[in-house]
Parts: structure tokens; sequence; C-alpha cells
């Protein structure tokens, strides 16, 4: 099943390095497509958040002649929300803990938004 | 001057890197506070949408249990946007070019928000 091909990138995603925490796809319209997220956290939080940052974030990079949205990072002081495109028709989402390695991070965000944008 | 002094900090931070475009310096409620952007580059929309972006990065960050917020970053493939905290009056908004190193650019950054939290 392909839900489960995308879920279970997911987890694997959640499982390369213990600086992630949760991860997410979501449609560019903004809607959950699926998610590996820990006890007690809401995933249609995470769907709405995403969706929001999704939606300025390419306002933005419109407005500020940045070109087309790549990439939206959020730091706080207890992590990041880190979000990527996944081809043309989804985004992937991570939480990762403060003091995660960005670099790293980042790396497997890309194979993970890859292989996702071809089970899509 | 104060606002002389403001000025002149984000004119050298646009000189510290080739990568970076433009900056200014807008208060946690949304408002211009100054700014050394490039001719053509409207201050009115640099504002608005680094507003913007506080508002939401600081929703998201407390939405989604990630304490207070301290970095947006925005990418694009013309380049980014990256806003980070200036004590707690103040948020340092920069453009820089596509492929600029961002290592350098966070350094740059911090240490330039730094000096502007003692001058607001």
């Amino acid at each position: 099943m392909r839900i489960d091909m995308i879920q279970q990138t997911l987890v694997e995603l959640n499982g390369a390095t213990a600086d992630i925490e949760a991860s997410a796809l979501i449609s560019t319209d903004g809607l959950m497509m699926a998610s590996a997220l820990p006890q007690g956290m809401d995933e249609d939080r995470v769907g709405a958040m995403s969706a929001a940052l999704l939606s300025l974030g390419e306002r933005a990079a419109r407005e500020l002649a940045r070109g087309a949205l790549q990439r939206v990072l959020i730091q706080g002081e207890r992590g990041y929300v880190i979000m990527s495109a996944s081809g043309t028709e989804a985004v992937l989402t991570v939480l990762a803990k403060p003091n995660a390695k960005l670099g790293l991070i980042f790396l497997d965000m890309r194979r993970a938004a890859e292989s996702l944008a071809r089970l899509v």
C-alpha cells in the first residue's frame, strides 16, 4: 500500500537522528497526508500550523523576490519546525530538538522528501 | 544620534558578506525601526512581511511546543529571508542570496543583533 510506504518513510526519518521528534507530509493545499508523531502531539494542530506557514512562506518569498518557496524554518528555545518541499504536490514538516545539527537534518529531510515525492 | 548608529550597524552587516542584500530592524509589534535596503526595494513591503512572519512564527513555535521564537528562515529559489530576535524589543530581518553560507550569515546576524539590542 502506498500510504504504508509513505508512513514507513516518515518513521524511518524520525529514526534517522535522535534530534527529529516528529514528521508529517502535508499537501500543498494544506491538508494532512500522513504523519509520524509522538504520543500526545495533535495531528490537526501540526497540519494547521504547517498549512499556515506554507501559505505565508510562499507569499513572503514572492513579495520579497525570493522566488518559489523551498524551505521554512522556525527556531524556538525548545526546538525547530522545519518544512521542505517534497515534489510539487506535498511538503514535509519535521519537528526537531533544540541544539539539533541542522546540516544533518536538512540532508535527511532532502532524502526523505525525494523518496516521498515518488510515492505521492 | 542613536538612529544613525542603528543605521550604520545595518549598513555594516550588509557589507559583512557579499551574500547579504538587505537588512532591517523591526519592532516586535511589527513596525519598521530602521533599514538598509537596495534601490528599488520597498521598505513597507519588507516591514509588512517581517511583521506577518514574526506573528505567525511566534504562534507556530507556541502551538508546536517549540518555546519562545528565536529565528525564522524562508528559503526560496532566489534567496533567503532570515529573521532573528534582537533583544526583547526588536527583530532583525536580512535578505540573502541563494547559495549563501548560512553558518556565516547566522554568525554575522547574531553579532549585529546583539549590537542593535544595546542601541534600541
